[in-house]
């Protein structure tokens, strides 16, 4: 049983990943969906109620049905790199690719109607606060009215994206600011507008959770640091991220979100308040884990590679880690 | 509780299920997304852990924790009418609104995620097989060689776009065209393409599925019909069409394929062989009715008005169908 990695061809933690694969015998193959019908072909064929589906890439034959897992890294558009791209091809290439992929009785790492539904972030506030992770005040409005009397009643305010980093190439993230007190929110009719009650923070903190796993980690915020810097991706903190133990009720909190978001991955943000509350911000399904590692030697790729290579149904384990296929 | 359709100005369908419910007296409001930050206002707030959510439109302020369900018929893009639209603007629209009613408990007709699922052909068919439906015999593939193998064995072949007509505005329909008996299959390495075997019909039927109900119709196929009028929408058949009753097996296949794929509605398209089989050809989840209702006289839309105003959970049905609800 195979391991399917949909990315890119330059991702240097897909390549992380991969080592921890090939060290515990688990095959593997990686395809870019944007070299589909150049270097990368598929087939299906549906005759007498039965399904029999391929992938050919890199000179390699994978029997859909012999799919372990799926890890949806950060994969191409169909048919991107087709000699004659087109966005009919490419939503042909994708509707023939995901749609044999759905199909199959793989593991999701992340599905993407999950990954999609893990993107809203109005959404994640909602799930968070029913799984009973403390949410900063937040309005998502276009109604400058609503916008003047939430920041009547909580002055010290956030402005940030409702949709965040866009998935774009190159990735464009739009930093969270803070609101000036004199702000006048007419705009607001023009676009709904995320505020958040700032937290006053002593540390970022950055889940990673795989399967059960959780990694977390912690950024100290400097003592001297801006109130203004509230974006950790764009603030200058001397300190490095370091392993932090996840508090249990937080813990469960969290399982119950990745439970109930039907979520395998997912790198959550907090802030620290000076009480130690981890308050959520948010879920990102496909957040980078490569820099944390780095920094705090967290084993989080080789956690991804053993949720990937867990045995499929009706497969045994095998001695020593290694999996055989019971056929 | 409030059923609101999402839909664009011009909906003669929307209209026929409106006058419905209009008639049992539930409330109804009808948003085109393309209105928003226009005529469309939304304001979400999540304070002390819970949510409060409203929709504005037409100078009606709806609570979205007072939705029965949401009936997503033919929404145009978000913010699509606003004064400076871009891919910006609509992307943080979406998020919002959809974001923010994701969140809620109505019912979906149907839910986004289960409708973007339904919409790929090659999940279709596997799911129809899995549910015994009787599928024709189907290759999708970007090898020539497969398709030339294919077709040695299925000489008889119809060719169809993979992803079926295309959401744009006006919507294009791409007809499904026999295939010559010398059809060289070299081109198909440039783009994933469905070969399948053609059933000599004797009928077109298209079944609809409102929740539970299914409500069919048959269209014999003119004796003299030329056998290259594959495709229904565009042949000239003098037949009209007719309600049939749905045979008990197929019945429940439908059923179990509605379950499966999580959809509320519903429109399948079969074709009658010489024997009375239907076969499956695709279900479309966003798939007109009015056309069938006007020559049937099926009440299809009084089937979907019905299952939109079905009581939420905590709502008591009231007298007469006019529901009310528990405060």
């Amino acid at each position: 049983m195979t391991v399917l990695i949909l990315t890119c061809e330059e991702d240097v933690t897909a390549d992380m990943v991969i080592v921890h694969l090939h060290g515990s015998g688990v095959p593997v193959v990686r395809v870019d969906p944007a070299d589909l019908t150049g270097g990368v072909s598929l087939s299906g064929e549906y005759v007498h109620g039965r399904f029999r589906g391929h992938l050919s890439a890199g000179g390699r034959l994978v029997s859909i049905g012999g799919l372990r897992s799926v890890w949806v890294r950060r994969p191409g558009p169909p048919a991107g790199r087709a000699t004659q791209p087109s966005p009919w091809l490419t939503e042909e290439a994708a509707q023939a690719l995901y749609g044999m992929l759905r199909g199959s009785d793989a593991r999701w790492m992340n599905h993407p109607d999950a990954a999609r539904q893990a993107r809203h972030k109005p959404w994640q506030l909602r799930l968070a606060q029913r799984c009973g992770l403390p949410v900063p005040a937040t309005v998502i409005t276009t109604f400058p009215r609503a916008a003047r009397e939430f920041a009547e009643r909580f002055p010290d305010l956030v402005v940030k994206p409702v949709s965040g980093a866009h998935p774009q190439d190159p990735p464009r993230a739009v930093p969270t600011s803070r609101v000036a007190p004199d702000t006048d929110f007419a705009a607001v009719a023009f676009g709904p507008t995320l505020l958040q009650r700032r937290i006053a923070k002593r540390a970022d903190i950055r889940l990673t959770a795989v399967g059960e796993r959780l990694l977390a980690a912690r950024k100290a915020t400097a003592p001297d640091a801006e109130p203004a810097e509230v974006d950790v991706r764009f603030a200058t903190s001397p300190s490095p991220w370091e392993p932090v133990e996840v508090p249990q009720r937080t813990a469960d909190a969290v399982h119950a979100y990745l439970r109930e978001a039907e979520l395998a991955y997912g790198a959550f943000d907090f802030v620290e308040d000076a009480d130690g509350t981890w308050w959520f911000l948010e879920c990102n399904q496909s957040g980078q884990f490569g820099f944390v590692e780095v920094e705090t030697g967290q084993p989080i790729a080789r956690a991804v590679a053993e949720w990937l290579s867990r045995p499929a149904p009706g497969e045994t384990p095998g001695v020593n880690g290694v999996r055989t296929t019971a056929h």
